[in-house]
């Protein structure tokens, strides 16, 4: 789809080694030339796009000067490595990003040893590069090996970039930090100044004017030569007070270059050439654009950020064809909650920079007084939700699964030991799909599970999602976790009423006295159609949705043991402590000895593919059900024969 | 033990009302007598000493000026609030303080309305008084309701403090962080222009001095009258150049006050009653020393941190008399990560301010840059241990049980995702004992449980641990937990050699044909006990040590289920996931039926007392474990009656 013109230069690029070969001069047009590849795949195969144009520059800069592998880049989140994996020998397969068996749409050092970290949950990169900088010190690698961390505006607000970027600061390690700072979250004052700083910051000529304010300012009275670690400070100071900011790497006396234009690709390679062996923890701050080179996604960030399949020529984004609109689960909460707080002034939102992700934006969008975006922290939205109802409030925390392993602690500690009255909207529970290994909501279920009285649901549909959430505001309980899947529900049920459902309480789908079949979630649907097969062949499985998994449904247990058949459990989550355990636990300390399989995802790292492709592997398709019913069913049979 | 005259105020003193009717001046005296009362009581009933020492005037301020319960004070881990227990009507029961059935050594929401939050694990404070903060102005709480976050210097260098303070700087929320900065870790340059600095902060000749430094700074066209925010960066700014510091709040934005003395009760009045009612986000900087008013702890307050039992005049602590030397299991945690390291230039150690509270302080010293205490930051140190992984080093991570919950994510997505053979010490694993509800290790084995490729085990012994860290050194795998308890170990195995164990295997102690025990860790000792009872009694019950969780020793459960006896698993951890479980889903994966009756931490909040006392709620002591033998045999004598 690409001409070949339009990527000369790249297609000569299997590796950094070729890229080094270039003339300086000619990077600009190979930037220009990726972002056309760029454009012209993620336009046709679905991923990441505004965050990858943004670092186009900054990528064949840092190929282009460090010598990678050896040198080590460490990539933030991963939404930006997109150019990475094509100067890295993935140009080829990277029609493949995303797709079963095709490379990952992050960083992953199973796919290459340019990918030398996992990357897909903020905030990591400073910590992991920290640790690879110690490490060549104490391996006392020759030559110096460098190790660069590039980590975005956003993801450095997280508390685990704090704890790195303070834990760098009290090293002498040589540790690069790039701050790619594309929407200025840290500071909108872009002027010139900041500009001009940075050029002199590590030109010859700043010594001399800096010289020169420092006389000044000492004829002042305002500075002494006696200072503690006068240059540094003196430097960071002098620039805040130019610059009318302050930032908290100066306050860490983590040394500080920038900010610079990121997308001056011959400026970048100047000025890491410049600081590349400088000793110690260095941070260089670039101002890049999201979308870069892409006029939509320019004006647009946040919805180009990963915008699916787009028209490469206008821009346009290729719908699909749905004739009647299906909300997400996502929209279903959303609408949920914006009813919530209509209803009743307690309610409040808090997300952690999820915000459209999670649809939280429509309560947002109606009443911004009642949601609190606390950005890409997790832990602090949690224990900031405690602080709300300890006084009264009833927060709603909507958080993805596979983030909200990152206030676990909090959860236990903030909200559970104060049997305080938080809904925890799971968002993306299960297999995720695209994103892959790193996303998957696959270890809530078990993870809460052990948290004494946190109660534990998932809707089986958009309406009893919408049930829970009311169930879950107008009930007196302690916390209480909702997990719902990414992806659509079944319905459209906005505006239509609210029920109470009782605590604890699941639901018998399907009568029979054969294999009992208790799944939990949205995957009954599935799971109804394996049984529907059952039973045309003859098999009378029955069909429970657990809908709470903590407290397990006493009664319905009770009926399903009354059958002295199989139980089989069915779930979008780790067999290893999900339904599945607790379901058998329960059977183990009630005395009854029913055979159970579990169903669900299996221990073991499970990478991306469309979620259809990834239940197939993991057996939670429709044909693998119905022949687990089978199964269960030959066992009963064979029990029944025997017992005869 | 104290005489009246020593505590005439303070046995006035029975709520915050009390306290306000004292005149200011008297204050002075109070705080001296408070000091007296807690040298008095803590020596006689060992708890947290220094930091509460260091927080008298501090806490008698806040009461004084603050309109407690109504206004929230909220402190941060709350070793430092006992003073404020003692001031809010716990003086008379303050002797009961850390035991069964008495008051909490840490603040506690159910104890008292004065405790607005759970404390114990730290940096929490900011977001929860956050929370609050906003919580009183969507109810729009009238009189104006003071929310003040009361937190350490260490506790604030991490990661959650650092969301809370971000997040805090961008709202207008009247929330005030008092920072208790007792050891100088933020900036030691303690001079008089610091403490100069505090006094006009708050005064009006500030604003004169202020101004004409502004014309100053003018004329030498390094400030415009143009600057976003002016006032409060200027101030920052002018101050950061006057003390020649930079610190983060000033880089947030939030508005800064101090250092001043901590321990001048009159000028905190002062400035307390200044600042109060302030609106937005404000800091107060304290200095305090550690242990103040005791000579003995200021000189070391490491030491005196949680001292034990002590002489009030001498200051000697008293010994608990031990013929023998045994250590405790970090003693031989410590000892051990030295002769590895010695063995292994790989191998480092990275803890999280618990350096001396896992003993790796012995290989601290021993060999300094091989060990890394990034400070109270448990995620980082992780991902951190994850970078040094990737780049060749074997690095063990030493954190309680507790306080590994803190980096729950960076346990899946930095070291097992990519399979780093990372060695996660465990330790305070299981019931704590006196440092209560927030403090114990009960939930590591079930949330490490469903993560792919980690190996879980427990030592039963001394010996055990030493060779469990050394067949981690040697043996090719992915991150492997070893978790073992608080206190003494069995031996003193110093030096001794160490041995490579299978992965995976567990270990027959004592054999049978009843019922069959699976205990996992030290509580070895305790069944064995009950074992010998019951084979006294003609019960002939079998008992195994699991060693591993993950993976569960096959070979051992064959062995097991050859038996057809009933199973009964003995741990010190949660009965929902822990051993129990996982032995049950085998038993049922692996189609047996037997009876498995779970010994362990059952599913709810256990509090604080000795661990003895807190065995024996749980079931877990030598009797209640050898009457679950009995009635595990008398169900195996009744099956056996009627299978005949």
């Amino acid at each position: 789809m690409t001409k070949p013109s339009e990527t000369e230069l790249l297609s000569q690029i299997n590796s950094p080694e070729d890229l080094k070969r270039l003339p300086v001069e000619q990077l600009p047009r190979l930037c220009a030339e990726i972002r056309t590849f760029l454009i012209n795949n993620v336009s046709q195969n679905p991923g990441h796009f505004a965050s990858s144009m943004g670092a186009v520059e900054l990528t064949v800069a840092l190929h282009y000067v460090f010598d990678t592998p050896y040198d080590r880049i460490v990539w933030d989140v991963g939404h930006q490595a997109y150019v990475h994996k094509i100067l890295t020998g993935r140009r080829d397969s990277f029609s493949t990003n995303r797709k079963l068996g095709g490379i990952s749409g992050f960083p992953n050092p199973r796919e290459s040893e340019y990918d030398t970290f996992s990357a897909g949950h903020a905030s990591n990169s400073i910590s992991a590069a920290l640790g690879m900088a110690v490490a060549t010190e104490l391996n006392n690698d020759t030559p110096r090996r460098n190790v660069c961390a590039v980590i975005g505006d956003a993801s450095i607000s997280g508390g685990l970039a704090f704890e790195g970027l303070n834990n760098a600061a009290n090293t002498n390690s040589n540790v690069l930090i790039i701050l790619n700072d594309n929407d200025m979250s840290i500071d909108r004052n872009v002027g010139s100044l900041h500009s001009y700083l940075a050029h002199i910051t590590t030109s010859k000529s700043y010594n001399n004017f800096r010289y020169k304010l420092f006389n000044g300012l000492k004829k002042l009275h305002i500075v002494t030569d006696r200072q503690r670690g006068p240059i540094m400070r003196f430097n960071n100071s002098l620039k805040a007070l130019l610059s009318h900011e302050h930032n908290i790497f100066e306050g860490l006396n983590i040394r500080y270059f920038g900010p610079i234009d990121g997308h001056d690709v011959l400026r970048l390679v100047r000025v890491l050439t410049d600081i590349k062996n400088m000793k110690g923890p260095r941070l260089l701050h670039l101002r890049t654009v999201k979308g870069k080179g892409f006029e939509p996604a320019e004006k647009d960030p946040s919805r180009w950020h990963a915008p699916g399949r787009f028209n490469p020529a206008t821009g346009e984004v290729v719908k699909a064809s749905a004739p009647v609109r299906i909300p997400k689960y996502q929209e279903v909460f959303g609408e949920t909650l914006l009813d919530l707080a209509k209803l009743d002034p307690r309610v409040v939102g808090v997300t952690a920079a999820m915000s459209s992700g999670t649809s939280m934006n429509i309560l947002q969008d109606a009443m911004p007084s009642r949601v609190f975006d606390v950005g890409i922290s997790e832990g602090h939205a949690v224990t900031f939700a405690g602080g709300m109802a300890t006084d009264g409030l009833r927060p709603f925390v909507a958080i993805y699964s596979t983030f909200l392993q990152r206030a676990y602690d909090n959860i236990v500690n903030d909200t559970a030991i104060q049997s305080l009255p938080i809904t925890f909207c799971i968002d993306r529970a299960g297999l995720v799909g695209e994103d892959g290994v790193t996303h998957h909501g696959v270890y809530d279920i078990a993870y809460l599970r052990p948290v004494p009285g946190m109660i534990i649901a998932s809707p089986r549909n958009a309406s009893m999602l919408r049930n829970l959430m009311y169930t879950s505001l107008v009930t007196e309980h302690g916390p209480m976790a909702i997990r719902y899947p990414r992806g659509s529900a079944d319905a459209d049920v906005a505006g239509t009423e609210m029920n109470r459902m009782p605590l604890g309480r699941g639901e018998l789908l399907s009568s029979g006295d054969g294999p009992q079949v208790i799944s939990l979630g949205p995957i009954a649907s599935i799971v109804a159609e394996a049984v529907k097969r059952a039973k045309n062949d003859g098999i009378n499985a029955a069909h429970y949705d657990a809908i709470f998994v903590k407290p397990l449904d006493e009664h319905m247990m009770q009926e399903i043991v009354s059958k002295q058949s199989p139980v089989i459990t069915v779930e979008d989550g780790t067999v290893e402590g999900g339904l599945g355990t607790v379901v058998s636990d329960w059977l183990r300390d009630h005395g009854y000895d029913l055979p159970v399989i579990k169903i669900g995802v299996p221990d073991r790292f499970i990478y991306h593919g469309t979620v259809a492709q990834l239940y197939a592997q993991c057996g939670l398709d429709e044909d693998s059900i119905f022949n687990s019913i089978k199964q269960a069913n030959a066992i009963y049979e064979d029990s029944y024969s025997r017992s005869r």
